[in-house]
Formats: structure tokens, C-alpha cells, sequence
């Protein structure tokens, strides 16, 4: 008792929590409160129809199944109720002039005919794209069966029918105007709103991914729900995870959109919400990208954190850069303006050239050159880098040097290795191979599994790197359709703030 | 007119073709049109009780709103309709007695409770544990009102609840009756021959991008479908992306497989239906390793067809191997059979082995030497190099050739060239730069360029070479969630079919 008494204050607490958090919630349900009240008031109907506070129930059932969160869903609810009771009082007509006709056998032609509408409705909203219209069919069923049974009753079809198309009328009319004049919930809106989340957490998962693979994060253990692909607690996994799982959600809210008039922000005719998903559906594109770059810190081959360093702050710039350009879309898109005329992806770009180039120049790092086939490194290759590499004026030493070398010298990188937390290389690469390797460990020649392991692990620097310069590209393709709804949604201009100033004059703009 | 009865046509056919290829559908109309039947005789009672007759539209309605595809979601519906009935027949019941008792002011009170219920429901819906109960508050919200309705004309409360829910309860009993022993469709299967199909969709996946990207497939557009990920006509594309799109479904059938009682091949008591997610989420950890291959072959930065023809037995083996395991595994799950003793991931192992080395031994050609900053290749290296290219008993002879030389090579690849479609390695490579470039094509050194391109397309291989490896990494995760659900759902042990026979005596096997 007590314990379920403590489950339920939690439960309220958190039920507080939800309305306070979003304000929407409260008032749905307060308009909901209102419209079932004012169509119950219809049960108090003293005068010359009867009928109608017989039947008021009709129209409490349609705001009960037609009142929805979103105006959206509340057109279609109210589109495929009318349909569908529309649809049925025909057939019902019909098929009751068919069963008086029939006489005797009146009961086996009301049976025989549920059974064929049953039939019918059910095997037709299966088919495919008559899935959002799931509701009007089975509308049309229950309507059909009401009506045979309130008729059969009666014998006075036509009247069964007319008072309760009129009391539905009734109710889709308080459910319209409760739900749109009384702080009206958008579809559109919403679908706008996730449009421009998703940019900003793709944003904050690739800033996540870049920052925490320059810090050699490491997960002790890889949680088991990143592995299957389930909601966890990792900030930057979840960021990703919504913008790629939130493709259901806008084809839902896509749905109720179009249905929407235009309102607001989007005056437009014919409002192009199929953008907005297109946009999204780009920067899922790129999401996925961003999932291979976590992957890289998922991996079980890592890339030893000394010569992450060396590549240290080109990658880190064209993370952010990256970060900016998806922030700046996002915030264009929450405030519906078209992109400056400058090149919004200049900056992200130009990181990217200095990253490619930079790897170009020390590529033999990616490299492990011991087990070419062309004959090793000869001699004189291996002086001439030992003697580049002491007049070179980087911060790190690092080369062709072995693993054990390369511990040691961890040493002498004097600047960031402070802020970094002690990655002991050598453990890291081997952390979860030794057991697998145990089973037949004696069989083979170690040293030569470990240079096997070296050049997979200093690859995998280069696959970070290239996902990286791929996500970039991928950027393009979210600049494109962004351009695309900003033209057809006809977005505001710009308003520029700054001075336009002397640009800075930049030579050698590389683009990819 | 014409149109229409073409379209018209056109839909019968369609709707024809659905039933035939999923006969499941046919048949759950037939269901659900003979349970309605049966229902509606009670239109015609005619004894004692003349109520049911006229109420029997409840047991009707009940049958409408229960009655679903599978059995599980059946259950699902019966108890929030039951749940909610008998919340709203207490709550009816109170404040009935309260109503009566207020005298002049029950109308007040009869609204006022309306507007109560229908706020707390609408609200409480909407908290996240409780979506699955969503249609109990609904339903709870309507029985409320038509007690009420009810109650408040003939003032014979009880009466109206107790009719009500008889009927209520011999509607579920047909439904139930019906849905169970009539061909049985139940949500657990559909959830087992999901994940089966995930598998086997995977390894199609797997294999056609291995193959595309060593036949160079290039796409003369990329479909803009796949750039905002959307549905494509494109087979490989859809096959992984149902991989991962398969997320929702999975998670609403494992709400539905839960509420079903053992059956069939399922007889245990609380089935590990979450297992069956766990391995799916596993393999769709492995369909994004998928998903960013395919990304290689959607690139811009292509590696030229001559370098991929150095690891052509070696990825074609991986990605062979790969999608056996997976076959292998799906047809395991789909016979539910535990894993042979021995491991079934040896040979993928192997393979990505084999590659690993070939990589480590080649990764001269994954690199562009000539601008390293170690003052750029020695010539002594060269000249090695050429010697043993010229000796090697390979197919190729690539190295560090430039760009314009390597084109000239194609003729010098003797077997496999031929299978080839004619890639153009330069064009390939530029085919989308020259656009940005042609703006500032003046202010730098285009030599330059080149030669950060070229780097960059070679690079490109070691990303798909390591992503691959990556893959196989993530296959392991497969194997041990499948191991995990075996033992939980009790997997039978498999029949081996073949003589034990001299196993082949390997040694040093290399395992991921």
C-alpha cells in the first residue's frame, strides 16, 4: 500500500512535470473538457424535438472521436467521419427498402448485408494507401450496423438517419470551432518545430563525436542498447537517434499538415510541408554520417591517441564549422529566412581542404610502411624522416615509429596533451582482442599480428577522416533542398545586420 | 468517366493481387465479417428481455473496436474496453447518486463531471507510458457520457450499467471466439518472420554494395529519394533502409506479442519477444555499417577501379562471407535452432583477416607519397619500387603511379578488366568538382589539386575496406544477442545433417 501510494504521488508529480513542460497539453485537454460539455448540454434539450436529447449522444460520440491534438488530425478525423457516415446512410437506406422487399427472409438479408459491409471494409483498409483513412472505414461499419438496428426497430429509416447525420453535423461543428478558435495546435507547427530540432541535434552529436574522439573517450564497456539500437542514456548517441527515428513522426505530422488551412507563418496556398520533410530527410543524410564517425569511437580498433593529434585541430575546425553551418540552417529555419548571399558552407569547406591536405602530407601516418610488400622501408627514408621530423615545427614527433615507441613518446607532446586524459594506447587497441587470441595464441607469430593490428588501428584515423570530409559533402545536399523550401515557402529575405565591411580578401578557395 | 472506371479497375486489380499475395488479409475479413454477423443476430431477440434487442447495438460496437488483425492487439483492445467501461460504469454510478442528490442544481453537476472526466482522460493520454491505453480513455471518456446520456432519461442508472455491460462482455466473447479459433493470426509470428526478413534483407544489402563498389558502380544521379532518404526504387537501398525503418513496426508488434498466450512454436510462458527486438536492433547496428558503404559508392570522392581491383578477392571474400553468416543466422532464427558448436564466424573472421593483411602490405597505394612532408619519395624508394612492381605476380601494377599513368594501365589488367564496365578513373573522380572549381579555377595551382584529389580517392578505399572490417566487428554483437535469445526462448539444437568428417586443420586463424 504504502509503496503503491509513493508510485502514485511519483506518477503525479511527473504528470505535473509533463504539463508544465509543454503548456499544450494542458490546454488540449482543457478544450477537450470544454467541447464534450457544451455538446452534452444537448441532453437538457426540452422542446419540440424530442428526439434530439434521445440521440445527443451522437454528437458527444463524434467530438469524443473527433476531437484530436492537432487541427490537423481533427480535419481528417471529421473528413472521414462525415465520409464514412455519409457512405453508410445510403448503403443502409438501400439495403433496408432491399430487406422490407425481401419479407419473409428480411432477417437473412440484414445479416447477409453486415456480413458483406464487414467484409468489404475490412479487407479495403488494408490495402496500402488507404491506411490514414483506417478511421472512416470502420466509421462507415458502425454507422451501417446503428442504423439497421435503430431502423429495425423503428421502421423509420429515413428518419434514423437524417437526425443522426444532423446531431453529427452538430458535434463536428463544436469540435472545429472549440479546437480552432481557442489556441489553435498546429500540425504544421509542430512539424516545423522538429524540422529545425533535428538540425540542432545533429549539430550537438557532431560536435559530441568530434570533440569526444580528439579526447580518445572511451567507453569501459559499450552499452548493450547502443549495440541493438535502443533508446540510452549517452547524450550524443541520443541526439542522433532522435534525428534519424523521427522520420515516423513527421509522415504523421506531414499528414495532418496538409490538411491544415493556411495560418500564421505559413499563408501560403498549398503550403510546401512535403519541403520540410525533404530538408529533414537531407539532414538525415547526413545523421547517418555522423552514426559512422560515432562508430569510429564505438570501435574496438582505435587509432592511438598520438596521432589523433596530429590531426588534431583540423579536425576539430571542421567539426565546428560543420556545427555552425547545421546551427545557422537550423535558426534560418526557425525564423523562415532565405540563406545570405554569401556561401553559407565557405567556412566548412575551407576546413575540410585543410584537413584533406593535411592528411595528403601526413599520410604516412595512416600508413604502416614495416610490412610493404615492396621491400620495407629502406634506410634512407626512415633517416631522412627521423632528421624532417626533428626540424619540423610541430608539436608532435611522431612517425613511423613502432607502438612501443610511439607510448613512450607521449611525453613529448608538449601543449594538449595536458587537457587529455591518459589514454594508454597499447591497452586500448588490444582491449577486447586478447581473449579471442587466447584460443590459439601459439599458432601464429605475435609480432606480426601486432603490425596487423597497428596499420588496422592508424586506418582507422583515416576513416574518421574521411567520414568526416563525407559528411561535409553530404552538407551540399541539406544547403540544396534547404534553397529548395526557401523558395517554394517563400521565406523572407535576410535581414543583415552588419555592416557589409571589407570580406576577407581569401585566395585558393578550395571547395569541395 | 473513362479515367475513373480505368482507375476504378485498376484498384480492383490491386486489391485482388493484395489478397492473393497475403492471404492472411482475406482471411481476416472473412473474420471479421462473420464475428459482425453473428453479433447482429441479436437484432432479433425475442423473449423475456426485450432490452437486448435494443441495446444490442453495444455488442455490435465492441465487436467493431476490438476486432483486430492479430490476436495480441484483439487482447490489447479487450482490456482497455473493458478497463474503461468499468471505470466509467463506477464513476457513472457516483456521480449519478451525487446528481440526484444536488436536486435543482444537477444539471450543473451533470456537465461539470463531464468537463471533469474529459480533461483528466485527455490529459493523462497523453503521458508517455500511457500511449498504449490511449483507446481506454477513450473509450472511458464515451461510456462515461452515455451512461450519463442514458441514466439521466430513464434515471435507472444501474440498469443501464449492468445491460451495457453484459452486452459489452458477449461482444468481446464472439470476438474473442472468433479471432482465436478461426485461422489464428498472431502478432508474435509476424514479429519472428520480421526479424528473419531483416537478415536476409541485410545480406542482400551487404552483398550488392561489395559487389557494386568493386564493379565500380557509379550512379549517373543520385536519386534525390535517397539523398532525404525516402523510399527509392533502388533495390539495395531499400533493402537496408527497411532494415532500419523496421524500428516502429517491431516495437508495435512486440506490444501486441506480449499480450498473447503461448501458441504453437511459442509454448513457453513470458516469451523472450524482447530478445527477438534485441536482435534485430543488433542487426540493424550493422545495417548503418551497411548504410555507410553504400555511402562509399554514393560519393563524390571515388577511389579509381584499377586500385580496387588490388583487393578484389579479398573484399568480394568479406562481403561473401558476411552475408553467409547472415543467411545462415536468419535461417537459423527462422527454423529456431540453436548455433552449431562450431563458430560460425571463423570464416568471415578469416576473410577480414586476409584483408587486413593485404591491406597492411598494399597500404602504399591507400596513400599519396610524393607529398609527404618528409621531403617527398626518395628515389631510391621509387626505383625499388618499380623493380618489384615489375616482379610482383600480381594482376595490377599500381603504385604510386600519377593519375594520367594509371588510366594508361588499364590495359595491362588482364582478367578481371574485363567483366568491367569501362570506368573512367580521371572523370570519375572529377565529376562533380569541376563546377565549384571552374569559379576560382585561376587563384591556385590546379597540379596541386589534383594530386589532394587523388589522395583523397585512394583514401576512400581504406574507409569502405575499414568500414567492412567494422561490419564484421559488429557481426560478433549478432551472434551473441542471437546466442542470448536461443537460450532464453530454448532454442531446439540443430540436426546435423552431415558426417563430422575431418574438419580442415587450420592454423593461426586471425579472429575480430
Amino acid at each position: 500500500i504504502k509503496n503503491s501510494w509513493d508510485d502514485l504521488q511519483d506518477f503525479a508529480r511527473k504528470a505535473y512535470e509533463m504539463g508544465r513542460s509543454d503548456p499544450r497539453k494542458v490546454i488540449f485537454a482543457i478544450k477537450m473538457g470544454l467541447a464534450l460539455s457544451i455538446a452534452s448540454l444537448l441532453i437538457f434539450w426540452k422542446g419540440s424535438y424530442e428526439d434530439i436529447a434521445q440521440y445527443s449522444i451522437w454528437a458527444i460520440l463524434t467530438v469524443i472521436v473527433m476531437f484530436e491534438f492537432s487541427i490537423g488530425a481533427t480535419f481528417i478525423k471529421g473528413f472521414n467521419r462525415g465520409l464514412g457516415t455519409l457512405c453508410a446512410g445510403i448503403l443502409a437506406f438501400c439495403f433496408a427498402e432491399l430487406s422490407i422487399v425481401a419479407g419473409k427472409l428480411e432477417e437473412v438479408v440484414i445479416v447477409l448485408s453486415i456480413f458483406i459491409i464487414g467484409f468489404c471494409a475490412s479487407y479495403l483498409k488494408l490495402y496500402p494507401t488507404m491506411k490514414p483513412y483506417e478511421y472512416g472505414f470502420r466509421v462507415f461499419v458502425l454507422t451501417y450496423c446503428i442504423l439497421m438496428v435503430a431502423g429495425n426497430r423503428t421502421r423509420e429509416y429515413t428518419e434514423a438517419v437524417l437526425t443522426r447525420l444532423v446531431l453529427i453535423a452538430v458535434g463536428a461543428g463544436v469540435c472545429f470551432v472549440v479546437n480552432i478558435c481557442i489556441y489553435p495546435i498546429w500540425a504544421g507547427e509542430s512539424l516545423h518545430n522538429l524540422v529545425v530540432k533535428n538540425f540542432k541535434d545533429l549539430a550537438t552529436s557532431l560536435e559530441g563525436c568530434v570533440n569526444g574522439y580528439l579526447k580518445c573517450v572511451e567507453y569501459e564497456r559499450i552499452p548493450s542498447k547502443i549495440l541493438t539500437y535502443q533508446a540510452a542514456d549517452d547524450p550524443l548517441y541520443n541526439c542522433y537517434r532522435s534525428v534519424v527515428q523521427s522520420t515516423s513522426q513527421e509522415d504523421t505530422l506531414l499528414g495532418f499538415a496538409t490538411w491544415e488551412p493556411p495560418h500564421g507563418r505559413y499563408r501560403l496556398y498549398n503550403y510546401p510541408w512535403e519541403n520540410f520533410v525533404k530538408v529533414s530527410g537531407a539532414v538525415r543524410h547526413c545523421a547517418f554520417m555522423v552514426m559512422a564517425l560515432h562508430g569510429c569511437i564505438l570501435s574496438e580498433i582505435q587509432a592511438p591517441p598520438e596521432r589523433r593529434q596530429v590531426f588534431y585541430s583540423e579536425l576539430q575546425r571542421v567539426g565546428a564549422e560543420g556545427a555552425k553551418v547545421l546551427r545557422e540552417l537550423g535558426s534560418k529555419l526557425e525564423r523562415m529566412e532565405k540563406l545570405s548571399s554569401g556561401d553559407i558552407l565557405e567556412n566548412v569547406h575551407e576546413a575540410a581542404e585543410q584537413l584533406q591536405k593535411r592528411i595528403d602530407h601526413k599520410s604516412y601516418i595512416l600508413v604502416n610502411s614495416e610490412s610493404w610488400e615492396i621491400g620495407g622501408r629502406p634506410q634512407e627514408l626512415e633517416d631522412l624522416k627521423n632528421l624532417v621530423d626533428i626540424q619540423e615545427d610541430e608539436h608532435v614527433q611522431l612517425g613511423f615509429k613502432s607502438l612501443s615507441e610511439t607510448v613512450l613518446d607521449l611525453r613529448s607532446i608538449p601543449v594538449r596533451t595536458a587537457s587529455l586524459p591518459p589514454c594508454d594506447a597499447a591497452k586500448n587497441m588490444f582491449r577486447r582482442w586478447p581473449s579471442n587470441l587466447s584460443s590459439n595464441a601459439e599458432s601464429f607469430v605475435k609480432g606480426d599480428e601486432c603490425k596487423t593490428y597497428e596499420s588496422a588501428s592508424a586506418l582507422s584515423l583515416a576513416t574518421f577522416a574521411s567520414l568526416l570530409i563525407e559528411f561535409v559533402a553530404r552538407l551540399d545536399n541539406v544547403v540544396d533542398s534547404f534553397e529548395e523550401l526557401s523558395q517554394k515557402a517563400n521565406f523572407k529575405e535576410p535581414i543583415i545586420n552588419m555592416p557589409p565591411g571589407p570580406g576577407k580578401k581569401r585566395v585558393g578557395t578550395w571547395v569541395v
